[in-house]
């Protein structure tokens, strides 16, 4: 089965949507999210749909899921990338994503999350950790 | 056509691997990748493959070509979250990925490419920018 990646960066995780969203990666993003959200502690997630041609109501559930479950796990969920074309649809369509906040871009994403807790744990990582630096 | 999505984050562009690389595919990230860099002047790449399941000879090559592209553009190119599996076979397969960076995760990646630039905007941009601080 396809699995979407779920990728920690900082005090964030980012999942970028590629593959067609089908019950069962549906759910499983919803669970190892969850999972990945207790494991890190995080307080961010950022899910970026810029590569879905389409997001229809299956797709706005399931966001809106991820972004219910995340928020009892006390993480905010901002979805980015939004093409102005599924924008214009999902009005059409009359689904609104209740619940969901967005932004333009990622960048915008993780200041949206930055302004409630600092990201910069980034830049210090790269030159604090001596472990990474030897690999240079 | 599916098209991988290239995600901008501070000082580095962030592709992350879910769908088959087909010719196509690959030529077109080859080419949205060079032209974000030109278009960024960002100094770093980071590609995961932590969805990949088989890095093939065909892969291999793709992956090397965007590390060559990148460096002629003056960005480095990390590739992160190999499977064990997938290195394992690459190795039988003879393929050592020459040329190419690795780093287990993407925050390691990030840490990677940071000791050589600066990657603290992220952090900065959170608090500083009143544009996206209005949006709460």
């Amino acid at each position: 089965m396809e699995r979407v990646p779920v990728l920690k960066i900082g005090d964030i995780l980012l999942v970028s949507i590629q593959i067609d969203m089908e019950d069962q990666v549906a759910l499983q993003l919803q669970e190892d999210l969850a999972e990945r959200i207790v494991a890190t502690g995080v307080h961010g997630v950022i899910i970026d749909i810029s590569a879905l041609d389409i997001v229809d109501s299956f797709v706005g559930r399931t966001l809106a899921a991820i972004a219910s479950v995340s928020r009892v796990l006390d993480a905010e969920t901002v979805v980015v990338g939004m093409r102005p074309a599924v924008a214009i649809t999902l009005v059409e369509l009359g689904l609104s994503l209740p619940g969901i906040r967005t932004a333009l871009n990622v960048e915008l994403g993780i200041a949206m999350l930055g302004s409630r807790e600092t990201v910069d744990v980034l830049g210090d990582e790269g030159e604090t950790d001596p472990a990474v630096l030897t690999r240079e």
